[in-house]
Formats: structure tokens, C-alpha cells, sequence
């Protein structure tokens, strides 16, 4: 994904101030300029860049996984870092209504490093590979202090399936596609050495991009993300790049009753899991109210002219703060 | 670039050893499956992959730098590592025969890094990128133990125009298109903590993509490559590519005078640093007899049906190991 500082497992390892340098969005945009070539639809600011190549759109991203940050030898295989690898990316891909079609592996590998278990990250990639039916077209190795897999997507989408976060619309309704903070709650329940929840355990292990869920009704968004920050996150950036605000209704938020177990078992709350948590990979969307009707998920807020995003219940509103998963350190 | 395990400053760091698994080419070609879809003109095993889209052919290539390993803060200031980490994507770019247009930038930041230092690399980045027309398109920030640039870049190349490995024919003369080492003589000087040599330290520091050189005779080219890892590995890639072998006249390599001096203060061979050492970022190129006087450029060697690489010399031929680069420890 784009613009991402990737706080995303956070108790796995301290990570950088992002309020201190201003916030990772706001860094590289300014760190970035505004693209000049006519082929570039897209550039920074997205789930994915866009660019024109013959007559066909062209989805790029990259993201990384950084051993320690967002993902444990102690909890993963060496297949599932593999496959989440993949699947993050595929996910990026989704989110612009694109289908992946390629990718590249860049591997930085420590030097007393197992090559089974580079072997079984490669197999993870490629058992991922074959369910998109994308393949690996280039790859790089080299060595460092700790093992980092980054990849570099490719994927292609028709003009008109194309989705932005910078065009949702006042008075659209904003859903998501399924359930929420299974995952936060499965690296909750590792880090506190909880035994069993295995099926939220594995949410957390083995996430998987869903752009399929909203695929057939992709024509009436009009703008979509997917989850890797948490919900409040993502409707922030969404409200950013559209220059709108939103409510959500934390009521409506979808919470598993197994996520709702592990936060108690925590002492947590399950809600902040889904707005301040990160890795669902589910998308979130906005719908204009006329077509509400035609389309799948879970309703949980609506898009305003009023700026900022709002939580709303029993009358009252209360801010969100813009990077929810600085605030939430398990 | 692609397949390989870039153990290029050697000494900065310990490193993989790659003949304990089996070499980085052969295990990331192990590790992928060839291509099945149409449109990948060329997976694994080059400078950069190539992909139709629409008319057009892609050339897509990810290199990583990582800090202790291919830079110091000690040598580089920030913007020099900006720089270099999209001077070495283009040099592949280039060695397709293609012309980069876009990148995309994955940073993991050690968490107490100063943002000027992030500042400077991303202005690197960029003037670079002025240079060379193309732009930042995507990015992605993490955190991690040290600072690794991840850079994917896209380029686009006529099909008359593409280069391969792939294509050396028995009989080429093997070219290059400047003269080799400086930068390991660069690398070297610093190691052994000489002061001056200025120029040969630079060469280090601020290496520069060579496409320009070879850019108006590239019809007579029949493959290519650039200088990564030094002149031994490049030839052997080639070779190992073609289903050929090689011949190196040691006396004709081009070695800068600046650069012998050097090596003689550091007590090393400059013909070692030209075919063991790396990062100069040169192309080396193979042209059929009847066409050598139409290319411009230093004649190195030839290609030859008999397998393996030899250096020749005063009518003695000696093997040359396939990484020649494990075999040269500073």
C-alpha cells in the first residue's frame, strides 16, 4: 500500500514517532512530487498507483513486511509470512478494483538465516500466487540484520472499475465488507500468551485480501479502501483525499462474538480492535444512498460535509483522532 | 536487478555465504516457476523483467540497498544513498534497452532516525529522478532495525530495442562501456582509511547508469548486461544465460590509471577490483564480428561455444569461478 507507515503489530517492537515527523501520509506527500507525465492517472495517495500503458490501466504498490514489526518467527511459519506477504499486496490491488497479475520479491536476509526457511516463505508466496493466478516475474536477495520481505504488485483494471479513496461524496453511506478486529485481537492473544483461539489466532496469522465480496457490485462505489490501519484510519484517509468528513456508528461496526471473547480476555474493548487495530484487510466503501440497495456488507457510518470523522451514538459525537493506531498500544 | 544475492561491499558487513546455498541465481530460479501467462515476455533471470501491456513492453526491475551492507552513513551523506539507490535501478532499466519512466519507494526506517536524513534521501531521490525524466509514483515507510531502500522501477522498451542475457552468440566480441573497478578501488580506499583520491572515492559514492552510452548503436547489441556484482559474475551470467562460454583478455580490460594507483596503495590487484568487485555500473555487451566497428566501446573478451569462463592471457587460459565476488574479501 501507499503512504503506510506500517505501525501495524504494535507491541512487537517499539516504532517510530510517526506524530514526531508529522504523520508517514503527510510525509511523503510532501516528500513526493506531484507527478507531470500524462500517463500517470495516480500517483501517491493511494492503495495502488495508476498508470496508463498502451490501452489498458496499470495497478502498482509495494508494501514490506520487516521481521519483528509485523510478523514473529514465534508465531508465524515461514509459509503463512509468505502468504501474508502476498496477500497484503493483493489486497492494495483489490482496494483500486483491480485484478493482481504480477509480482516481485525483494528479500533482505540475515546472514545465519535457515534456506528452509527461505524456501517455505518462497512456497507461501507462490501457494498465494496460484489462488490469484499471479505469478512472480522478478525477485532480489540480499543480506542485512533482519529478515524483510518486500513486494512490488502489478495488476491491471478497466477505466471504469477503477476505485479512488478521493471520490466519496456527501450523504454516501460507508460500509465494510465483513467482519472486524479478528486480527488485533489474535496478536492480542499472543503477545498476553493466551492458549487456544486458534480460528482468531489464525485471523491475525493468515490474512487474506477480499476484494471478491464486493467485485460484483463494484459499479455502484464511489470510492473504496482496504483495512490495514484499523476503520478509523481508513475512513480518514478516504474523508482526506475526498475533502469530506464522516460519522461512524460504532453499533453497527461488525465484531465477531470470538473477537468479542479474546478482548475480554484481554481486557480490552473488541470496538477498538476494529477502529484502531489494522490487518482485516476487509474493504471499506462508499455508496451513494439511491444504490445502498444494490450492494453487499455491513453499513457503518456516512460520509459528510463536515469535516473530520466523528464517532456518533445515542445523539452524541465525539472526534476520532486521525491515526487511531498511535493511541492504541496493547 | 534481478537473481541476485548483492553481496557488493564486501567487508562493510559479513555476509551470506551463497555457495552454502547454492548460489542466489540458481536458488531464486529454483524457488520461482517458469511463467505460464502470455503477456510475461521475460520472468526471472535478467536485468528486469518485460511484460506486454497493451502495445507496449513493461520492464519492471526491484533493488534494495541496505544499510551496513551496501552504504555507511559514515561514507555516503543521505543524499548519495538516494541517489545511488535509483542511479543502480536505472542501470538495470537501461541494461533491458529500455527507458525508465517510474518508481516506487519502500523505506524501513530504524525508529531513531533523524527526518532530515529521510528529507535528504527522498531529495536525492528526486534530483535523480529529474535527471532522468521519471517520477516517484508510489511509497510505502515501516520501521525496522536499519535503514533498507527498496525501490521498484518500470520502464518501457520497443520490442526491436530489448536486450536479454539471454541472446550472446558464439563468436561475439564482449564489450564494455567504460573502464571497471574504481568503484571497489573507491570502497577499498575507505576501508583502509585513506585520505585524498577524491575522484576514486566518488566513483564509489555517486555511481551513474550507463544506458547513454550504448544508446545509439543498441540494433548492433545482441545481449546485455550491467556491471552489479563485476565483470567475472556479468560474464558468467551471460554465458549461463546463452548456453555459452566465455574468453576475458585480462589486458584489455580498461582500467583508469587513478584507479591502479589505488589499488597499489591498498596492496590489491586493479584487474581484481575490475572483475571481482562491482557497483561500476558499466555495460557489458556482445556484438557479432561483422558489426564491432559499428559499436563504440573497450572489446574485452569473446563469446565461445565451449562452456565456462576463462581469462586468457599469453596463450594461457584459466577458469574463472562463477562468483568471482565470494572469492574477494577486502
Amino acid at each position: 500500500m501507499q503512504n503506510k507507515m506500517a505501525g501495524k503489530n504494535p507491541g512487537v517492537e517499539p516504532r517510530l514517532n510517526i506524530s514526531q515527523i508529522g504523520g508517514e501520509f503527510a510525509l511523503i506527500e510532501r516528500l513526493t512530487k506531484k507527478p507531470v507525465q500524462r500517463e500517470i492517472i495516480k500517483g501517491i495517495g493511494d492503495d495502488a498507483a495508476v498508470i496508463k500503458a498502451g490501452g489498458k490501466y496499470l495497478v502498482l504498490t509495494t508494501d514490506t513486511l520487516v521481521e519483528g514489526d509485523h510478523f514473529s518467527h514465534k508465531y508465524f511459519t515461514p509459509e503463512q509470512i509468505g502468504k501474508k506477504a502476498v496477500e497484503i499486496n493483493v489486497s492494495d490491488i483489490g482496494a483500486m478494483g483491480a485484478e493482481p497479475k504480477y509480482f516481485l520479491v525483494s528479500l533482505v536476509l540475515p546472514k545465519d538465516i535457515d534456506i528452509k526457511i527461505i524456501e517455505n516463505i518462497y512456497k507461501g508466496m507462490r501457494k498465494t500466487g496460484r489462488k490469484y493466478k499471479i505469478e512472480i516475474i522478478g525477485g532480489n536477495m540480499t543480506h542485512g540484520r533482519q529478515l524483510v520481505i518486500d513486494i512490488c504488485m502489478i495488476g491491471e483494471v478497466k477505466k471504469k472499475n477503477l476505485k479512488l479513496r478521493s471520490t466519496a461524496r456527501p450523504d454516501d453511506d460507508i460500509f465494510v465488507s465483513g467482519d472486524l478486529g479478528s486480527s488485533a485481537a489474535g496478536l492480542n492473544l499472543f503477545l498476553e500468551n493466551k492458549k487456544g483461539h486458534v480460528n482468531v489466532k489464525k485471523r491475525y496469522l493468515e490474512p487474506e485480501a477480499k476484494f471478491y465480496k464486493v467485485k460484483p457490485f463494484l459499479k455502484y462505489i464511489n470510492s473504496m479502501i482496504d483495512i490495514s490501519d484499523g476503520l478509523a484510519s481508513e475512513v480518514t484517509r478516504i474523508c482526506e483525499q475526498s475533502n469530506t468528513g464522516a460519522v461512524i456508528y460504532p453499533d453497527l461496526v461488525p465484531i465477531d462474538p470470538a473477537t468479542r471473547t479474546a478482548a475480554e480476555i484481554c481486557k480490552k474493548r473488541a470496538l477498538d480492535y476494529a477502529l484502531y487495530g489494522g490487518e482485516d484487510f476487509e474493504l471499506v466503501y462508499t455508496v451513494s444512498r439511491e444504490y445502498t440497495n444494490k450492494v453487499q456488507g455491513f453499513m457503518v457510518g456516512k460520509i459528510t460535509r463536515k469535516k473530520g470523522v466523528r464517532l456518533y451514538k445515542e445523539g452524541i459525537e465525539e472526534p476520532l483522532t486521525k491515526h487511531g493506531y498511535d493511541h492504541f498500544l496493547i
